[in-house]
């Protein structure tokens, strides 16, 4: 196929990542996703646990706050080096083989590769509201406001770190509205492409 | 078709207005773009000459400064006259039939129906800048430069009337980067979605 490698950003709930899952299988490649987290903290020498918790959605005050502090003697807090962490893996990744990679700024860290898809999932909060109700249930909080401070961290990590702005259309190739679209027509679209 | 409207939007020199054309003349459909410039005339009673060159990229001084200055005693300048006479045109159009709209604002002005796919059309400035070469000759300003204004321009305008950004993905149910897919499947992927 002419594209080896799928990179899909997403907004929070948009089902950015049962897309890439889907295009996987259907194309016969591996989908990384929750599965960079082993790589990460293999790389980076911190545990599993202490990646996600230091994830751009971070549980524990979230990424701002964390690259903020805590910085070694060549001025890297522990949120750059899980970042540089990242972007080796995700390297190693595209050069082992084809594969879809969701999230984690890989549009940008594999900016210089010319066989990358760079699609970016999008959907109106109204749909992403219902979609995370029925996939992670209730919470105390509204839907609509776990949705605008995700969106918001998302946006602020990804900028920090690629120094361009989330969900700007010129980032992409491609940028669907699963919410109008349906996934399985996202899915159909992007696997056309690869074909 | 599901969709009886496209609306695209796109960067100057993107090949969006014949990405518009193909995508109309395959489905059969007409495609409305220079065709509007005599309908707003008749509906504003302004000249077809003077709707040109009081266009989004208008030669005298741009919409801005119009939008700024003569003003009637509702506070209206002509540039709003003009925009509110294309709001009119474009909702009877959609009203009248299937059809293609590309630019003027035609995804926000149809934003209430729920039979338009909004497509943006984009691509890299490098290769805009051969596109429009290639098409409108060389001149004495740099492509890039010509690029440069005709995008501000065009996002300042947009956003005036729109009260959203310009090229925000999340406006749009489609975007495309023709320079890097290719025109032709630019067109493939559109009529997908339509029939």
């Amino acid at each position: 196929m002419r594209y080896r490698i799928i990179t899909i950003s997403r907004q929070f709930g948009s089902g950015g990542r049962t897309i890439g899952k889907e295009v996987a299988a259907q194309l016969g490649i591996p989908c990384y996703d929750q599965e960079l987290i082993q790589k990460i903290a293999q790389e980076s020498g911190f545990s599993p646990d202490y990646v996600v918790s230091r994830e751009e959605e971070g549980r524990r005050g979230g990424w701002i706050s964390n690259a903020l502090t805590s910085r070694d003697w060549k001025g890297n807090s522990n949120q750059d080096r899980l970042f540089e962490a990242q972007r080796r893996v995700i390297l190693d990744l595209a050069e082992a083989g084809p594969c879809v990679i969701v999230g984690r700024c890989a549009d940008d860290i594999l900016r210089a590769r010319s066989d990358v898809l760079k699609v970016f999932i999008h959907a109106s909060v109204e749909k992403r509201a219902r979609r995370i109700v029925e996939q992670y249930g209730q919470r105390d909080e509204s839907p609509e406001k776990r949705l605008r401070d995700k969106d918001k961290r998302r946006a602020a990590y990804y900028q920090f770190y690629t120094d361009t702005k989330f969900g700007q259309a010129e980032n992409y190739h491609l940028a669907l509205d699963s919410g109008e679209l349906g996934l399985d027509r996202c899915v159909d679209l992007i696997t056309t492409l690869c074909r």
